[in-house]
């Protein structure tokens, strides 16, 4: 956040900035979803909504898992949210107790930790590397007392994949000790072929004690728009309902009904992962010409997660210091990791290829490579 | 909430409903609002703004405050909310640890109190009646142990206002006994001619150790857009500027451009101020035909609050039957007050004349008068 707003400055300067620091596609809304969107606002008085969403909604969601994942999902369990932010919060506040103790993967996503602890919940750091491709396995539960564990698939920051077998047996031995499973799944559509990569899998298990957090954001392109849904396991539908009124009323009316055309926009949807596909290419490349190889396997998001020690002992400093010099905005992994984070940086591939090749080039310049 | 759940499934069903049980106007956001809308489809990407709001609608806030207040709001206390849903949980979160005690009037708005117990917060009750106008004094806080104390002026079940006196008088003792006062003013620019409310006040007081709600959902016409700010006290600004970032990432990009274009809107809005006074006058003598008199005074908001305890000993009961038998739907006040809302129903003049003249003459008929 502090590399946002410092790129922000100097935008404001008139400084040229290369932003590889945000999980921001370069692309609005899908156009099926402008288009309902400019229907909308003649057509609707957009006021307040079903807490849980609006119903056309909560179908087009159920299709969406019938038609893509094969899985049948009752829309009655089916929670529109004021984006995954929404969800989370939803989850985390139905599924824990203050005290209660929740497990998560070191790197990860920020906010996961960050808002159990403004819940009081506890953090139970579960630190992952190379060897199992930055996500948790079965072992590492071993002899840990957990409420929860979070998982990403594919992940942030590191964009890796948890292949099908492991998040089912991930799933299963959460549901046998009682330990409530969250997917986080808001990168799911966006993957690349790779010998881990043939699917993402919803978690939403048979027995269905976890949560699946969704999002509109990165695949349909909506990321301000504040829209996203919940998978609510069957013993907490009723605790969801009531929690959802209460702390939001209802997700955002104008997002709900655009989103209502976002399934008919796959086609222009998968050009855009064919377009990251081309930028990741073009960012590993361009790395590996600067010497940057130690890089998590990007299976999937549009993350290069890639250890810079051989370049710094800080890379928050790193980071500055490409900012300030260069005009090239990463993500420092401390944001992600606040123990190993220092020897990391997140590049996101988000944005336009010509973003990628300026940062490149002006990151050479700064290497002197 | 129930309520409105079963008056979707009437309305589903083909049978009339006549709704006065929800806060919601019947007109759209404001036409410079919706032109503001249809331009930002065009020309804004709508991707993640910065977590606090974009600087253009602070900035114009600030102006909100200075114009219409004559108060003077420095933009980097202005936090863009979620609604003002997302500001009582950022106010909540950042101004109270668990096990904190935090009063409030009752009746009172039933998100209060169920945010603050979803936060292990203990909610400490201000029985109030006729005698305060519904509204808490500075004698009720004697002997009791408070962090916080949330006040609404134009309140809601009751729609009275505190009048400017005492309301300073509250922020005072609040500050001197290092109680944070929240105060809710989602309802300012809507009141009616009459002794006490000659101008509703914003208790942005001078030390500002409180917090004060506001949002764009009533005057404004915004409900379903979800969009609002808290002006934030000195000490806390870091700590709300955090949390905001990783609660909910941003509020809603669409409802922030928006809502830019709001403040070019008074006419309009102040036109609907009119509709809602005429609304009020016939609500009421329609109430008084029906031998409803026993009101609290409706000085501002849309809604009357009435003790029906003549007509019935549980007004759930009372609310329900007039849903069944008649189509009207009101909001009984159990919702509002979990001690004495058996004898209360609050009735919305918030819909259109038609609704309240028809739900009027369908009272008549179930009470045969």
């Amino acid at each position: 956040m502090r590399v946002l707003a410092a790129a922000a400055r100097r935008t404001e300067a008139g400084l040229p900035v290369f932003n590889l620091a945000a999980g921001q596609p370069a692309t609005p809304a899908p156009e099926p979803v402008l288009a309902a969107a400019r229907r909308m606002l003649d057509e609707q008085v957009l006021g307040y909504t079903d807490p849980v969403g609006i119903a056309p909604l909560r179908r087009a969601i159920a299709a969406h898992y019938r038609d893509r994942y094969d899985l049948p999902v009752d829309p009655a369990q089916i929670v529109v949210t004021t984006g995954s932010s929404g969800g989370f919060l939803l989850a985390f506040l139905a599924g824990f107790d203050a005290g209660d103790r929740v497990g998560l993967a070191r790197p990860g996503y920020p906010a996961y930790r960050n808002i159990l602890r403004s819940l009081d919940c506890e953090v139970v750091d579960l630190p992952c590397g190379p060897d199992t491709r930055y996500q948790p396995t079965v072992a590492m539960l071993d002899g840990l007392d957990l409420a929860g564990l979070i998982v990403a698939s594919p992940a942030n920051p590191t964009g890796t994949v948890l292949p099908e077998a492991e998040l089912a047996t991930l799933a299963t031995r959460c549901a046998d000790r009682g330990i409530r499973l969250i997917s986080d799944e808001i990168y799911h559509g966006i993957t690349y072929p790779g010998p881990t990569t043939v699917a993402t899998t919803c978690a939403w298990s048979t027995d269905r004690t976890g949560f699946v957090v969704n999002s509109f954001s990165k695949y349909w392109s909506m990321t301000g728009w504040r829209i996203g849904w919940l998978l609510v396991p069957d013993d907490l539908v009723d605790t969801v309902d009531a929690l959802a009124g209460n702390l939001a009323i209802c997700p955002p009316a104008p997002a709900q009904y655009a989103a209502l055309a976002a399934f008919d926009a796959t086609a222009e949807c998968d050009g855009h992962v064919v377009e990251y596909a081309a930028n990741r290419q073009v960012l590993l490349s361009g790395l590996a010409e600067l010497g940057i190889t130690r890089t998590a396997p990007a299976d999937g998001a549009f993350y290069v997660y890639a250890d810079v020690s051989d370049l710094t002992d800080d890379s928050a400093v790193l980071a500055q210091r490409l900012l300030h010099e260069v005009g090239v905005a990463t993500a420092p992994g401390m944001d992600f990791d606040p123990v190993d984070g220092h020897r990391f940086l997140r590049f996101s591939f988000a944005g336009s290829r010509g973003t990628i090749v300026e940062a490149l080039a002006a990151m050479r310049a700064f290497l002197g490579r």
